[in-house]
């Protein structure tokens, strides 16, 4: 007999009502008496379990009884309409076979634990309902953006991981080496021999696929990357990860409008898919995690997204009444508490502040024609600040060898990021989207260390 | 006014024939004589080109005929039945607007250009016919696979890149770090100090995501992942890279049948939806690549896959009239001249190659009755192959602890794997398929430095 999921037992329970069914899962919890019990079950497809009835008649009554929490078994039965309030149906086990035991000392017991507890065992955590919850949304919204790209014919680019350029001044990079600390090839004046390296060069792990996408761009004119990359930066923060995911669209032919045209899109479409997708899961965080996620997710829905220049952006912060502890100063970056000013308090929605200072923003955005800012947008959105950054890259080779050399990048270094502007280069603009960040403003969930399967943060890589 | 993809002109023409429309791209040839002229435009979103014609009304007529290969242009005008038996339609431009010139330099002038030097231009490369082509499917390739896996409610799994564990003996791999060579932090007995390592320990680039996947098996059921893998391997052979793309399923209540017929589903969905999405691109590589790839994938599509032991192999193998260079022997592991015979000669189909002996397989798989060979499954395609790998796991904590005593790994490595066994453990059972040995089978392309936007290969990550 073909077993059934259970979230189709939810989602077509009328088709199943009265048949003889065979599920599989595993234990939540077991309450008996002497003469019949019931199994909370769940089978990991859905958020809700499936409440199993069994009785004195099954051959093994009393080894079923005293299941433990985290078993699994496999159940067939009749899925009847339940007589009690708290599900509509259940299942009336005609036999239990006890699949995989639990030991006894089996973490997950029937009680409730802590987020930094339930990290040291990140193999079971996806067990809970919390963690079951976070990471099927995390599975949906990945999905959903792949859907929103593919469905707008961007051509998905795998950009490398392991990167020979190390100057993409992103931020700190790991090394990625199979030189030995022990006899380390060296040259004549005592220096490490990196022609020796597996790559023959010095190579790191990448923060960015934004360079090497924008070079597809060129050929296809829409493109997207989604993969995972790296920040080696000692920061032990519930905001940062040494490793991550990250979403870098990129469209020819476009300028900063089309860019944050792009993004807002992409937001609403993903919120909209996981809403209608996962509405057991999100009732759950609006419940248990943040009890006003989904009044500000539907309030993203139905916004119009507002836009404010950085200059602007400086006037409201200088002229509010609100204390802020880092200053407010043209120049300066905007940070969190400003950030989650805007679009809090003063916009009450999703804002994109533009035309940042160049001096705070990377040599590679479009210069503005006041030659002070450039063409750069951050999406900042309501209870978390910046959660989106892109801008229009510079198309003029001119422009980006000037400002290269201002900041003493070298052009030798980034041969054929130029060539792409000597060779049919047109106006082209892109944002990168940390993916962690997405999921945690989907789920209300506030370390990104419970978003992330298994996290790898400073002295952290178990698992 | 907005501007149309190349591509709906091609899919909806009946909707813009007569119209007015806009259109960006780049110059693939510009003919011109005095009076007029035709441009080949490719704005990357379709594998043919529009065809422009322009007129001396043209006020730029003359920088327009002069236009190179390369160039980004914006055009307006009528799209039009073609007199020329080569499209069906043309734009009549009205405006031609030059938005980015190409320089004299330029590496793709209209010539045949051989893949290896191709190769050096990875990050122009995908401007040819041939590279927009194997780009194009290896993305839709990607989202095939997505989508089969969500259509059947699998929870999609990001497992770490950057891995502990350093025991998976699937390869050689790379050591990730932040350590310098120079000045080392070593104990006093003048071994490195891993504790002073980024991550508190000694960390490497991940070979496989199974071990982690199979824990989440056991919360969500069904479970893959996608994502890069890495092997430090000096194998500069045509099917090999440093770093790939990995699918590995993992489905729980299952056994190694249930595991085939998934693979077998898969195999079909992937083919049929890049088939029906991208007919152009794989008429071509049937046309210039190989010959024989249409038909190959359609008598996959048709075809229920065949399954054979090892054993029965072996046997096959030693009574065919073949003269192979390795030599047939139970015991040892098949090479690919032997699989290529197997699945093109033998079946001529794809086939299951099954129960292998235990001594040539990973410590994982679970254990037949035999006490000799395990439950494994290869899956052999005509033209290649092996192109997946898998196995039922071996889900019982005396076998597997045996196991791996045999091959001296340490269980304290594994601590949580075993845990996987020792709380709810279920039969289960997953795959793995290399991404882009996938996208070498489905385009006929034989180099898999070919299929890669920019390869890591020993001694090259260049971009």
């Amino acid at each position: 007999m073909q077993t059934t999921a259970i979230k189709k037992l939810y989602k077509q329970s009328e088709k199943y009502l009265g048949k003889r069914i065979k599920v599989n899962g595993w234990v939540r919890t077991v309450r008996a008496s002497k003469a019949f019990g019931f199994i909370e079950l769940n089978d990991g497809t859905f958020f809700a379990n499936l409440q199993v009835v069994f009785e004195e008649s099954l051959s093994n009554f009393k080894e079923v009884a005293r299941l433990v929490t985290g078993s699994a078994i496999t159940v067939e039965g009749e899925l009847v309409e339940s007589p009690g309030a708290k599900q509509p149906f259940e299942l009336k086990a005609e036999n239990i076979e006890i699949v995989g035991s639990c030991a006894a000392d089996y973490p997950l017991q029937k009680k409730r634990h802590t987020f930094e507890f339930l990290r040291t065992i990140a193999h079971l955590r996806p067990r809970t309902n919390t963690f079951a919850a976070v990471f099927r949304v995390r599975s949906l919204a990945a999905y959903a953006i792949h859907k929103f790209f593919q469905e707008r014919d961007f051509v998905y680019a795998h950009t490398p991981v392991i990167t020979g350029s190390d100057a993409e001044g992103a931020g700190e990079m790991f090394r990625v080496t199979t030189l030995g600390f022990d006899n380390t090839p060296r040259n004549e004046a005592g220096q490490v021999d990196f022609t020796r390296d597996f790559f023959g060069r010095e190579t790191n792990l990448t923060v960015s696929g934004q360079l090497e996408v924008e070079t597809y761009c060129h050929a296809f004119g829409k493109v997207y990357t989604f993969g995972p990359t790296f920040r080696a930066e000692n920061s032990n923060t519930p905001r940062h990860a040494a490793e991550f995911w990250m979403i870098e669209p990129e469209i020819a032919f476009a300028d900063l409008k089309d860019d944050m045209d792009l993004a807002e899109s992409m937001m609403k479409y993903v919120i909209g898919y996981v809403m209608e997708n996962a509405p057991e899961e999100m009732d759950f965080f609006n419940k248990f995690i943040d009890k006003s996620l989904l009044a500000r997710l539907e309030n993203v829905l139905k916004s119009e997204f507002g836009h404010v220049t950085y200059s602007e952006a400086i006037d409201i912060l200088k002229n509010s009444p609100e204390k802020f502890e880092y200053p407010v100063e043209w120049g300066y970056d905007l940070q969190t508490e400003h950030e989650r000013y805007l679009a809090e308090k003063h916009f009450q929605k999703p804002v994109f502040v533009t035309d940042y200072p160049k001096q705070i923003k990377a040599f590679y955005m479009r210069m503005n024609n006041d030659q002070k800012t450039v063409a750069a947008m951050d999406l900042l959105v309501p209870g978390v600040g910046e959660i989106i950054g892109g801008s229009q890259r510079e198309e003029r080779l001119d422009y980006l060898e000037q400002r290269m050399k201002e900041l003493g990048l070298s052009p030798e270094d980034y041969w054929w990021y130029l060539d792409i502007r000597k060779y049919g280069g047109t106006t082209h603009a892109g944002y990168g989207l940390g993916f962690e960040r997405l999921i945690m403003y989907l789920t209300g969930m506030s370390n990104i260390r419970d978003v992330i399967s298994f996290p790898r943060t400073p002295k952290n890589a178990e698992f």
